[in-house]
């Protein structure tokens, strides 16, 4: 198996509960909101302005997995990356807030809690804890993931 | 604001606890989780067939995100449908196994729990079980999404 070359990659070993990771941003079209719902949740208020304004979201809003997916997104820009990259078994996701055409994204990515494997040494499971903010520091989404961490050399062949 | 005029819609009041409700099936492509991957999920064991089985996957798989997008497309084509939309405001979510190319997936969705809301009484929460299956009938994703439901009428203009 194998693991990121990138001298700079962070591996279990390198993780502090409280250290934080903030991403780039990102900018989200009407075309796109419109596209993934047509694909994946084709609900008036993801696909149609006048529906969407006399729906309860007053207004055309992304599908909340558009925006777990725009964050994903965000979360595998950071740098340094994840050497061993960023696997998820689960996550706890809300979305207090609509995610609107134009609005910019960004990620802001916690270390909540480092459980290190009883049975395997070389890896551990990071609990996270993301909030997804907009242009005007409003939250859209908080994400809480459980990820698959290995320690440097573990996925080395 | 509107509501569905479908005369089979189910509204707040038609649901009880244990409820069950099967989607359609819905073939996962290879260049599909590898488009889906590229937009959302750029990591190599989503995107690259040798690399994929040098990873931890041990293959091509699915990103998370991509099941439960899909999982969702499945949800919004669960008929009857739900006569004020699927409108969460968060779930937990896990991903016991991996969606791999030409996966057939389905979902069975229970109502698991009602809780009508204090201060407005046209509407309540509602809380599901999802599961997504394979082909072989394995879980590959857990869902337990918080819906907004409202009551027959009360979305009507």
């Amino acid at each position: 198996m194998t693991e990121s070359t990138d001298p700079q990659a962070l591996f279990l070993d390198d993780l502090t509960i409280g250290q934080t990771f903030e991403s780039e941003t990102y900018r989200v079209g009407e075309e796109q909101i419109k596209a993934f719902a047509r694909e994946f949740d084709p609900q008036p208020f993801h696909l149609d302005d006048t529906a969407a304004k006399n729906s309860v979201f007053s207004g055309l809003a992304a599908s909340g997995w558009h925006t777990a997916a725009i964050t994903m997104r965000l979360i595998t820009g950071i740098r340094p990356i994840f050497g061993s990259g960023v696997i998820g078994l689960g996550a706890e996701i809300a979305w207090p807030r609509p995610v609107r055409p134009d609005d910019v994204l960004r990620v802001v990515m916690k270390i909540a809690e480092i459980i290190p494997s009883r049975t395997r040494p070389d890896r551990g499971v990071v609990a996270m804890y993301c909030e997804t903010f907009n242009q005007r520091g409003e939250v859209v989404q908080t994400l809480k993931p459980k990820l698959v961490m290995y320690r440097r050399g573990a996925l080395r062949t």
